[in-house]
């Protein structure tokens, strides 16, 4: 599937010029996925596909070291569920797909596909669920959901899309709000360490909570063109699952008592944050725990020098006993095409060796995070190699990092807000907790508010950045994906 | 979720009496899954997804190694799709389920859920392909698929179930049909390795084979009952789909041609497989590969024995740091009723320490599956422990072997037939070819053509088993799942 063109690969549209298209271009033309045939929906070609794993894996392992067991619950819930818990239906009723026929025959009940699992879940643990030995119960399950949207971008948005969903039960409220916020934790140092993005984390208004929840807690990550993209969420259920589903356990005090419970979901629109926050003018810029390929050999000259290619085939095969994903590109294409081909693809490392580099005992190696351009010792470079992927991971998430800090801007009024936000910013303002002046902002500015701020201490002293009057809350506001 | 009643994990049907309620009971009392409430639908609950996600990664482990990538195509396919080919809508449209609305609106063109996904696949092929560099394609997913089923059981035919199917596209038909009988190699491998479970493979005839292929191969696996579960096809689709979708590429001689296809599965009925090949009157007995716990270290007077209690846990540690899956149960309940739970679950080795165990420096080891009971040096566990494993592999293998070859009868004539299958055996037979017999013994016998007998070289020496006509082929007929 490699076009055999040099310019193709470079046919990307202007990072700085148009943004939403150069999105688009990277998407498309890195193989990361595709178009479906139904609109709204897309493939997961295999290189986007193989970061999704790497991230499925990455989260998977943190989930069990978390007591969290996986599962499977159907895909296809009784139309009826829905309707039990009032804020749920209302929330998802407009963009669920419904199934009426199978063959030629009409079904009895009308079956929605899943646009997330608590109403089937919860039906189910209220079988499960009968003493308070059989709490908590925390189970995860990675399954496809189906939301219908107007307007669709791949990863970021589209009818159905890749996801896990954990939803836990516990005796009391305490403990599920306390995982709802673990969850929130194992989230950031997932998206911090694996996906090299720095987040802001915290309660979100309850303009912008789920529908059905108590309370819901966000991670969100900032975009290179300042948006807010909202990377993870998890949520307090409360009871109201559990009275709308009647999950009761007996108690050690004799009493039958609701259980508690909380949700929480990651999905494959972190591949949408990786792209938006790391990439540039050249295409994809992969942290490497999650490159399919951490590293790439380019022979130079190597058609033409058999000592050179040998010698580039070793060194793969080193990298690859390190434990390095590696991949050795042979191919009969010029090095400038091979280049441009993996710089779009985002690989962390090309290591070049050409016949000065083999004589001389070294490969050429170029970071696709700066563009450092170095020799190391082939002797030495499986423990470097090792040593430096490690370091662009952290050098990247330093870089969005100091992105994301220059890029949050406090606001006192509307004007500023809207200075800040048309500047490509988050805005760190005071707001008096009034829904009307979330509505506000939204209309007028085309922000939402995003998640409250860590430090409230001092928000009384403040004022509403919309309203003027006294602030009770110091809350992040941003235009959104 | 534990029953503290020993009764009740004694309360699975006789296998020998009543087989149906037994395989029934098994799934549903060791937890493996439970009925969703749409009829028809299942919930894979924790023990029996970790099963799953054992398989999932043995299997994805081996397609990798054949040079497939995974990739996930959309669910919803366009009804349209479907009608494209003709076989292979007149093989699906009564099952497929159709999604007609989102919310209140109804869809421009009706969608259908995956049963299969040829030709969503073949769609995307067409855009992918152009050149014979192309290929060969080879993509996998992991996926649900929906196929609308009147009588369902669990794990054997629900309306929704978990697989994973593989496309590729060759340039020569010869290459395509390779790669179907090469998947249906890799399968076997994992039926035989990881699974114990000894299969029947072949070519299908025409009347079993997949609507839309040229020919269609099967893995057979014998139930203990006699009866035959279609564990793995793989399939060999000629230029039909490419014909059907336009999937053409430009060869090295300057011809545009169709590409040729192959496609392959294996699904969440190999739970079903391992469950009735191996399952005995205690319940599960799981293969050490795909056993979610390995071993069971269980202290007797624990409770009372600060030592064995100190000791039990530090045989956990040792065996879990050796990559044994241990789980060390300290529940407050009779060792009878542990004994009983974890025979249930089909844990394949029972490690127990008790105070006279300890003084020796011993412990009591049980197989679940012989039963076989001895003791072991502490001191040499971790070793003995994986090699016991491996063992216990071989000898579920050759034990459910030796069972498969005790009932494979040859048979020559309708009565013989209707003996061999009454007493729980497969017919090893002799066919005239002609789709009428074929007709015949499933409406007398209830019993299908599985696949063609591997030696099929005096075939023509022999007589139809069902009309006494000169027969064609050797052919195993069974009744099956």
């Amino acid at each position: 599937m490699a076009n055999n063109n040099d310019k193709f690969v470079n046919q990307i549209a202007d990072i700085n010029a148009d943004y939403t298209k150069w999105y688009t271009d990277v998407c498309l033309k890195s193989e990361l996925c595709d178009y479906g045939p139904v609109k709204g929906t897309m493939v997961f070609r295999p290189y986007g596909y193989a970061v999704w794993e790497r991230i499925q894996a990455e989260a998977d392992k943190r989930f069990k070291a978390h007591g969290v067991l996986n599962s499977y619950f159907p895909m296809l819930i009784p139309q009826s569920f829905l309707m039990r818990e009032a804020e749920h239906v209302e929330g998802f009723a407009p963009e669920v797909a419904t199934v009426t026929h199978v063959g030629e025959t009409e079904l009895a009940e009308k079956l929605v596909l899943r646009p997330t699992s608590e109403t089937i879940i919860g039906n189910m643990y209220s079988k499960w669920i009968g003493s308070y030995r059989d709490l908590p119960l925390k189970l995860n399950q990675w399954a496809n959901v189906v939301r219908w949207e107007k307007t669709t971008r791949p990863f970021l948005r589209t009818s159905e899309f890749l996801w896990q969903e954990g939803h836990t039960a516990f005796a009391s409220a305490d403990e599920a709000n306390a995982d709802a916020l673990e969850m929130l934790d194992v989230y950031k140092e997932l998206a911090n360490n694996v996906l090299a993005l720095p987040v802001l984390c915290g309660r979100k208004s309850e303009r912008e909570k789920f529908a059905g929840a108590v309370a819901t807690y966000g991670m969100e990550a900032m975009m290179k063109d300042g948006k807010s993209l909202q990377a993870g969420t998890t949520h307090y259920l409360g009871d109201n699952f559990a009275r709308a589903f009647d999950i009761k356990f007996l108690d050690k005090d004799g009493t039958h008592k609701y259980a508690y419970q909380a949700s929480w979901g990651i999905s494959t629109r972190l591949i949408g944050a990786i792209i938006m926050a790391h990439g540039d003018e050249r295409g994809l810029c992969l942290p490497p725990p999650v490159a399919p390929f951490q590293a790439v050999v380019i022979p130079i000259g190597g058609a033409k020098n058999p000592e050179v290619a040998a010698k580039s085939a070793e060194i793969k095969n080193t990298l690859d006993r390190a434990g390095v994903r590696v991949t050795l590109d042979e191919r009969d294409v010029s090095p400038g095409f091979k280049f441009n081909h993996w710089e779009l693809r985002g690989v962390p490392l090309r290591i070049e060796l050409g016949g000065r580099d083999l004589a001389a005992g070294v490969v050429t190696v170029c970071r696709r995070d700066g563009g450092d351009k170095f020799t190391l010792p082939i002797d030495e470079l499986a423990t470097r190699v090792v040593g430096l992927l490690d370091e662009i991971t952290k050098s990247m998430f330093d870089k969005a990092n100091a992105f994301a800090a220059a890029h949050i801007v406090p606001v006192s009024n509307m004007d500023e807000m809207r200075a800040a936000l048309d500047g490509g910013n988050f805005c760190d303002a005071y707001w008096c907790g009034d829904e009307a002046c979330e509505a506000k902002i939204k209309q007028e500015l085309a922000a939402t508010s995003r998640v409250f701020h860590a430090d409230q201490a001092h928000a009384h002293e403040h004022k509403c950045a919309c309203c003027g009057k006294p602030a009770k809350h110091r809350i992040y506001f941003a235009r959104a994906y």
